[in-house]
């Protein structure tokens, strides 16, 4: 065995990340070692304990240490609107506008071929189950406006039009604070198109 | 406590990552929880493993699992050759040449004043002792062609001098199978300076 297996386990295992390389990797490896044993330790405990105990929400598929979340168990929400958004950072950027006071599904991902994620990849048969529960009247599709995100919409949307609900998407438009002139042209053209 | 606190601690612990914002951090951390939570275990005992188990090799410097790593242990290495690099991933790369048999000192980092890195930080003065063997001939220095890395090879450069010690520096020049016209200007001058 040779004198750094443990370092080559460790770059081999950094690769699992996400967006990680052979060289990141590396890098990665040498400033824990180097730098930050201690980050070392706290990050090895985190992965372990997150991944023991985090699961899914049974009603919004979001992760939770509980079998339902916190905002799903949350009596001041409006039961009869349900939010379909991709990540837990999504739902928390909707929630920082204090504008919404209704439910969430949450995806945890997109569909996207390219990467072989599926509708069942993003517990759409959950969702449809969860919006036909004969209180939500509204389901308001805030996933990504990127070619997946919009995948993503259309289908969600079809599935749970042929289920007989009302499905809304966010309004596409001019960013708040923005000059016409430096928005781009499909940004503008959505946003004359659905001018009120 | 939140019903996400292991993922939020996660979240945090992914952060001290270099190059890793709250962003891709978020991004780490679904992925391993929605698709690899073996990968996330796997991680988890790596970085545990490896950081309990990795130290410095006490004549090169380099990550080892022994007190004394496999390179510096060769007998089949000229030790009269010393060659300073900043990472075992350049080490590997000059390896690969198979052209060099001396024996290394891995910096693990460069000097970078902005990063708050100074040379008691690369084990500089490690790095003196070992030279002045009385059995090394001559050092020869293969850190980056960065702007860091040159200010690192100047700082080494000057106290192996004031030791009496003979040093050399990898040669600039055009990159093999490069075509004159695509290499930038400053390559083309240290080429035509150091011209053979
Ligand atoms: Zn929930
Ligand atoms: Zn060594």
């Amino acid at each position: 065995m040779s004198d750094t297996h443990s370092l080559d386990a460790l770059i081999a295992a950094l690769r699992r990340l996400p967006g990680v390389g052979q060289k990141s990797a590396s890098r990665m490896a040498y400033h824990l070692l180097q730098n930050d044993r201690e980050g070392a330790q706290l990050l090895s405990r985190a992965l372990h304990e997150a991944s023991a105990s985090m699961r899914h929400c049974e009603r919004c598929h979001t992760f939770t240490q509980q079998a339902v979340c916190a905002t799903c168990l949350d009596p001041s929400r409006d039961l009869s609107r349900l939010c379909v958004v991709e990540t837990p950072a999504d739902q928390a950027a909707l929630e920082r506008t204090a504008a919404y006071k209704g439910l969430y599904f949450v995806l945890l991902g997109r569909i996207s071929p390219l990467d072989g994620i599926g509708p069942q990849d993003i517990g759409i048969d959950l969702l449809f189950k969860r919006a036909c529960d004969g209180v939500v009247q509204e389901v308001i599709l805030a996933t990504n406006f990127t070619a997946e995100g919009e995948a993503t919409a259309h289908v969600v949307s079809e599935g749970l039009k042929s289920r007989g609900l009302k499905v809304t998407r966010l309004a596409r438009g001019v960013p708040v604070g923005s000059e016409l002139e430096y928005v781009d042209l499909g940004t503008i053209a959505h946003a004359l198109a659905d001018r009120r």
